[in-house]
């Protein structure tokens, strides 16, 4: 039903109030004038994919950084735009719904309006179909009234999470030549900025003049790298998460009888996890990232799980609270296996019913083991990432089952004296995406959409909008801009430097960083979390008081700006080249050719060592 | 591991903000003295029921209405009470935790204290469990100072729900007398309260010197009758349930692809489902007591459901959220049919993996249709009160495959031409219940607690604490106490006047009048939230701002006030008697006399016909 999108609706007070909210704009954002300060030309992290990703991007790889000044900056070499005649721009929503995504639209309104009011921001209606079809709502003031700093993308709507085919892309084109778009802004996760890339370079191929931008929108938290350093709705989906979380850990606690297993939604990587783990404090959490790097199996976890129960019987507390990223069931050696056997078997178009007939015996051995409720989910239809459909796999339950069969067998032999173990499995991930955002997610997605124009007006294709120093407060963000491409990496059959590449370059979900400080934050607790029960109560999201302008744990331990800290190389290569001009000292020169030299070496030997270990950044 | 009971925590950001907030007490409960005023005798609502419970409780039946006044109001009989000799007090939570409890202890501690700082207030550890091994923990401000405004039940637990048997009632007798307790205050729900009444009665017969005090503490708001407005933890659960729902009903409309169909914890009645359709206005709720009123089977619940995804259907829309209260599967006749086979089948021992072998064909006809998820659920152990175990039994999922079922084959048949239904289940309770009480059943728990302290000062036994007139500002509150046993109803096995009672008298769990204001206001707007999506979101539970005093509709639109009004009554009968005073003139008796004996004959023919109704009040 298109014609309910953008309709005016009747809002509950906090939700007036809320539309009410003005998100600040960094200095740099501020007034008419763009000034854009380009940096060096990017590479991707990883030296080895670089050439496959070079040659996939000719025309877009290795653009440079751009970062966006204040107009009274000092910076002699940056580009001032003063001239902002009408541009027409497109805005998409692509893939899953995250709180803050309304706000890209209404700070990308914004700031169009207050270059040019002449400008047109064109909505697509029904998410890339409607990119397809080319079915708009033209954004104003009165369509976005009631869904500004509201949640859910109902504002326009979003259907399938792809632009990738041939007649996608031809559609896409097609579309944005139709409608004279000379910008078209993508909302979405890693998925869908990859599809921004690739379509960007469709576009600069086929000199279609539209230019591409692509804005980190996900729940999951993975779309994070050099450039990244959070995504819009991550914040949100966490608070509400972890909410929950602590709810039932005081529930836990006073009636002292049950075990919770609550299932996560976060897509592969365990951010969310992590995240609502640092924040709730529940007994156990259960990272994919772990799990992957100690190749533990279904076996191993059960044993972890039931050793778990019976040290905390041991001091007579028979309830606890687990938590299981959605993804987990892929970081399960064997598993993932099975997942990628049958999803073979998807492919060769052999029917989900007859599909256990066609397994490897190992496949089958493991796959007759597992109780029916799950053998009927592992069947279901890979998504259109080729990753399992994770939000429909009960892993909650299949581990609950499997601590149970083992707990009653300890029991059985003697080995377990406590009482009977009790399980309650959730599911958390449909109930908090249509969230209303927090002021973290309507202030960063405000500022994206700022950027987005900046990105445009300065004639960027295929970039990505990016605040770095999120930590900080609004006025001390640095806004700026990344080519997609630099964000890629080419997923290898082996580790090493022989291994050869396969796949199309793409925007990876980011994993956990096992060596980050969020995760040694969790390592350091994680035994006090096990045993003694510091469930800790962030309450419902706030919108005044404290907490309000609380941020995640993920974002606040870490020392993120990658951004800030190229930009100090570059001043001090600067340095040297002021202090060694031609006409220094002969001493000098000796001094500054022999410590570069040494520099240079070092930085080799480490950057080729790096691809080994091509892990989390 | 009660030895964690009762300790200080780490409390989050909000939670020490909630910790110091300062609930308000209503201008009857201020200063040292305690005023009271009795009112007439009571009696059960139920006339034909009447009998059997004052037989039941001789000595706590009959017992008077009393009411809490300021120290200055102007009654000629009220009681002043301005001794205060120390008291010793216990407390319990007997039954599911519900938002709000931990206020009761903190107000009647606050109230014990203000009296006498040598009183003492003991907590029983570990629920109704604790108070059968005498295990407390006294209750002093240190104890409860992070525990104020907190949710849960964690700083005293609680275990078994039940004061039931002839041991556990002997047991609880030695408890009070070992710890020369005056009262004994008991937080629950109907069945606790049943119970806090039989103690009453026994600790009266068997002349134990120690008071029972009960107060309606339940997430279930069907302690509900002419003398108790709300039960404490009612409004914070549909709050945090509405604020989940309305993030679905987002959800819902952002992708528009997948049916909600959302289970709600609330016990037997549809209370928690009415209220939170009325805060988020989801497409469809199914209250069990229509269900009950028009003998709806699974198979009309589930045609209405097809009918409504049908209708949807055929305005393009194939989203929708649809809210099933857990009680439903209760009120579904053929199925209500079934457990109570099933549960007979318990009762003569027979081991549930044999149950079907011995059910009546029809039953076993039933049962074998079932899918079997669902079988293994309904033949779990009945709880304690012999209701099914609601919160196990996924009637969300079977209504969902039910309707998937018909739908698919309205499309084999070419009747339905739309997309293919998808449904995601959900059930909401646990992670509710452990939530931070919203400011009302703060404020609302707080002064009960503190009317506790009244009842015993008042030496009342086997009352309840009431506070009336809720809907208005806590300085308008009216507070109380009337006697459980006047609460009580008696089932029977068929209506009309002629039926004879069956079972024990017992406060029954109230169920929705659909002849009241607020499932009119839902009946009115039904078709409206059927099909045009007016989908509302209250947001997160605040503490500041709009929505942070919001009330429950339920409450709201109700025009209550009973105790009110029997005072009201009171006020026009001694009118009467006034001007009738001895010596009146013939004309003014004679016109009283022909007006009071109308009177009476229209009340006791509409109070014997009520006989026919012994529906909600």
């Amino acid at each position: 039903m298109e014609s309910d999108y953008g309709v005016t609706r009747e809002l509950s007070d906090l939700q007036k109030k809320r539309a009410l909210y003005q998100p600040e704009l960094p200095p740099c954002l501020e007034g008419t004038t763009v000034r854009v300060e380009f940096g060096d030309g990017t590479t991707a992290a990883d030296p080895a994919g670089a050439h496959v990703i070079s040659q996939a991007f000719p025309r877009t790889y290795g653009q440079p950084l751009a970062h966006f000044l204040r107009a009274t900056s000092k910076v002699p070499d940056a580009h001032i735009i003063t001239e902002h005649p009408p541009i027409r721009v497109g805005i998409v929503f692509s893939g899953r719904q995250s709180p803050g995504g309304h706000n890209v639209i209404w700070g990308l309104h914004n700031a169009i309006k207050v270059h040019n009011p002449n400008s047109t921001l064109l909505g697509f209606v029904g998410g890339t179909e409607g990119l397809f079809a080319q079915k708009t709502l033209e954004i104003t003031d009165g369509v976005l009234s009631s869904y500004k700093n509201q949640g859910g993308y109902d504002l326009l709507g979003r259907t399938k999470d792809q632009i990738r085919t041939t007649e996608q892309v031809n559609e896409a084109v097609a579309a944005c030549q139709a409608l004279k778009l000379d910008g078209l802004v993508i909302i979405g996760g890693v998925t869908s900025n990859t599809d921004a890339a690739q379509l960007a370079e469709t576009f600069a191929e086929s000199k279609c003049s539209t230019k591409v931008v692509g804005v980190p929108v996900t729940l999951n938290g993975d779309l994070k790298n050099q450039f990244v350093e959070a995504n819009v709705g991550f914040d949100t989906i966490c608070k509400v998460n972890s909410q929950l979380i602590s709810n039932v850990c005081t529930d836990a606690l006073s009636a002292e009888k049950y075990y919770y297993f609550i299932r996560l939604m976060g897509r592969k990587a365990s951010h969310v996890a992590l995240e609502c783990t640092l924040q709730s404090h529940p007994n156990l959490v259960i990272l994919g990232e772990e799990v992957t790097s100690s190749k533990l199996t279904l076996f191993d976890i059960t044993k972890q799980l039931c050793d778990a129960v019976q040290a905390r019987a041991d001091q007579g507390k028979y309830h606890g609270v687990v938590l299981i990223p959605e993804g987990l069931v892929e970081s399960i050696p064997e598993l993932y296996a099975l997942l990628q056997e049958i999803h073979g078997l998807h492919g060769r178009g052999i029917s989900p019913n007859s599909i256990s007939d066609h397994l490897s015996p190992w496949a089958s051995a493991l796959f007759d083991f597992l109780p029916p409720f799950i053998r009927k989910q592992l069947l279901l239809h890979p998504e259109s990432d080729d990753s399992a459909q994770l939000s429909q796999i009960e892993t909650e339950k299949l581990l609950a089952h499997l601590v149970e069969a083992e707990m009653n067998k300890r029991m059985e032999e003697g080995t377990y004296k406590g009482k009977k173990f009790n399980a309650i499995c959730h599911f958390f991930g449909y109930q908090a995406r249509g969230t209303l955002p927090s002021k973290f997610d309507c202030d960063y997605a405000w500022v994206l959409g700022h950027i987005c124009y900046h990105i445009l007006a300065a004639g960027l294709n295929g970039y990505m909008a990016t605040v770095t120093n999120l930590k900080s407060p609004v006025n001390k963000w640095k806004c700026g801009a990344a080519p997609i491409s630099a964000m890629m990496t080419v997923k290898r059959w082996s580790r090493g430097p022989g291994a050869s590449p396969i796949g199309k370059p793409a925007v990876h979900p980011s994993t956990i960083d096992l060596k980050g400080k969020a995760y040694e934050l969790l390592r350091s607790n994680a035994s006090s979390f096990l045993m003694d029960d510091l469930y800790r109560n962030p309450g419902p999201l706030q919108f005044d008081g404290p907490g309000a302008n609380a941020k995640t744990f993920t974002l606040s331990v870490e020392d993120q700006d990658y951004m800030g800290r190229i930009k100090l190389l570059q001043v001090y290569l600067d340095k040297v080249k002021n202090i060694v001009k031609p006409g220094c000292s002969q001493e000098v020169l000796k001094a500054a050719l022999s410590a570069m030299a040494s520099v240079t070496d070092v930085l080799s030997v480490i950057s080729s060592s790096s691809l080994n270990s091509a892990g989390p950044l």
